[in-house]
């Protein structure tokens, strides 16, 4: 079982890929940041990110995109750029065939640490311990991809047990 | 001069075409909706919604295509859908190399009624005095797409009359 977590935005999109390592621990297969320059067009970014994403769709094979669901307390503009770069990502998995979920901000942080109303700093560090990464993954949006994908590798694998109901 | 016009949604996306008739005026070369069932994906909505769009620029080729810039009074959920849907298009538009131009709802309503706070139904009743039709375009969605499609096309030829200046 392999997740490729994103974190969307158009200046900057974190993504993370996760896989089962057995033993009930995980593994980070990659990371890192897709980064588009502030001057360049908006359409053109997104068609960027759009490829960038297919690009990760591509090379990790993963079994399953997952995204956060919600995003609270920002504002609309703010949500409007969001949402831009989070319909061409979900495009690009429709695209490739690749299942979405989509995880509240609570759920992820119920499943990377145990306590759904956890701080960004305990969410990070819990993510590098459960990884056994030599740092925080930096920036905030590369730890944030690899978070989601850590809750949708524990929630597939509930699922899957449960007999692959979903 | 042509124009395809979008108001982006994901139940609900409204279009129009609008081109220079001569003469001061414009005409409607095609006007509606794309929709997709509540009931499917958002990203397979998306994807439909992606093809609708690629189709009208195939159909339509239009030199330019225009939305609304900003989406004040709405809240942070109903922006992050109104931004995917529009990522979309966006990327559809520069997927097939056709320029994206953006205008304020008080730039349109300049446009349309020649005031900056023209309300809803002086801006449809414009549309439909503008375009010749024999009723205003329903949902309100297609007569949005309409209002944008009309301030683009304004927009392009004073432009054109300044010797291209962009």
């Amino acid at each position: 079982m392999r997740i490729l977590g994103i974190d969307p935005g158009t200046a900057r999109m974190g993504y993370g890929v996760v896989e089962d390592a057995g033993a009930g621990r995980e593994r980070a297969v990659a990371y890192g940041c897709l980064e588009t320059p502030p001057d360049m067009r908006t359409e053109l970014r997104l068609q960027v990110l759009y490829r960038g994403v297919v690009d990760l769709l591509l090379e990790h094979r993963p079994d399953v995109l997952a995204v956060e669901e919600l995003f609270f307390g920002r504002n609309v503009t703010t949500a409007i750029h969001v949402g831009q770069a989070r319909g061409i990502v979900l495009l690009a998995a429709a695209d490739n065939g690749v299942p979405v979920r989509e995880y509240t901000p609570m759920q992820v942080k119920m499943a990377v640490t145990g306590y759904g109303r956890a701080d960004k700093m305990q969410v990070q560090r819990m993510v590098r311990a459960l990884l056994g990464l030599p740092e925080i993954p930096k920036p905030d949006d590369v730890a944030d991809a690899l978070a989601v994908a850590i809750a949708a590798l524990h929630g597939e694998k509930f699922t899957s047990r449960l007999g692959g109901l979903s």
